[in-house]
């Protein structure tokens, strides 16, 4: 941020006083800037069994698969923006069973929420923001062509509970040095 | 937002082409501004089977009692953003046992975030933000002089977990027309 949203006049970036932290401060009209972290909401969709995934017709990782998930918006609760997302990205109608995962990302400001969410009928299609969608088997996961390090961790977590089928909350975070795997 | 943060020049508010949300675009250089909910991670701190509360030293809801939470801020997880918190408004170093409640206040654009925590040792203090910071045994939390819903439906959830010693993840929403309760 270079100039203040408020006035237009150009910001300072300085600790407020009682404050710790460097913010975007406007010198003409006192406006302080708080950025912060944004969260991306979406869902593990499921139907009969297999999971649906959308091939990315999107920068970044344009042509990888992930799960339907974007940024949440105002006005609206997690779940109603991850059911949003699933809609917008794969043409379907889900609903929502329970959060399963919460993904810190601090490198990048972003927290990643996944539900466990059930189509309500086989009824999915090619959209703006994927230029496939497909159902998988469970042992079916194009694990090497996943868009995302949250949507692999998410997966394995998906499957380990998949196993007993008694499915928890799990929390992690991404590390900028673990990006890559 | 009244002036592009990127280069100063008043915004209009349309829906970007590919969108469908308004959202502040400016006519000289093309930013987009994306204003998205904000989380406020906190704690709900035990020591000893007693609950440590802050009474704000601050608005919103001056003098009354609350959970140490805040803002989380960029570069960190939402838990280390709810020790920052606890240590910030109570003194006191705590440790995160796991996330209990995630409550989207979709009106506000915000979610709050709870984690079950324990002190690491009775050394709490008061605080720039709190006048005062104690423990309260469980069958005396001042329920009609706590300062957020969110804080009231976190509580309740947690009492009701402890009866039974086991502790969930729990989701909920607060909607406008609740805010009085």
């Amino acid at each position: 941020m270079r100039y203040c949203p408020n006035c237009g006049h150009a910001v300072d970036m300085l600790i407020p006083l009682g404050d710790n932290r460097e913010r975007a401060v406007c010198p003409s009209c006192d406006h302080i800037d708080y950025d912060n972290p944004r969260i991306i909401t979406g869902t593990i969709p499921l139907f009969d069994g297999k999971l649906l995934l959308c091939k990315r017709n999107i920068e970044p990782r344009l042509g990888y698969w992930t799960l339907p998930a974007g940024f949440m918006e105002n006005q609206e609760t997690t779940s109603e923006g991850a059911l949003r997302e699933t809609l917008e990205e794969s043409g379907s109608v889900a609903i929502c069973k329970q959060a399963f995962s919460m993904i810190s990302i601090p490198h990048i400001n972003q927290v990643h929420l996944f539900y466990l969410a059930e189509l309500e009928r086989e009824d999915f299609h090619i959209t703006e923001e994927s230029s496939e969608v497909a159902l998988f088997e469970l042992d079916q996961i194009p694990w090497d062509q996943l868009a995302f390090g949250s949507v692999s961790k998410t997966l394995k977590l998906f499957l380990e509970d998949h196993k007993t089928g008694l499915y928890g909350f799990h929390e992690d975070t991404i590390l900028i040095d673990s990006v890559a795997e």
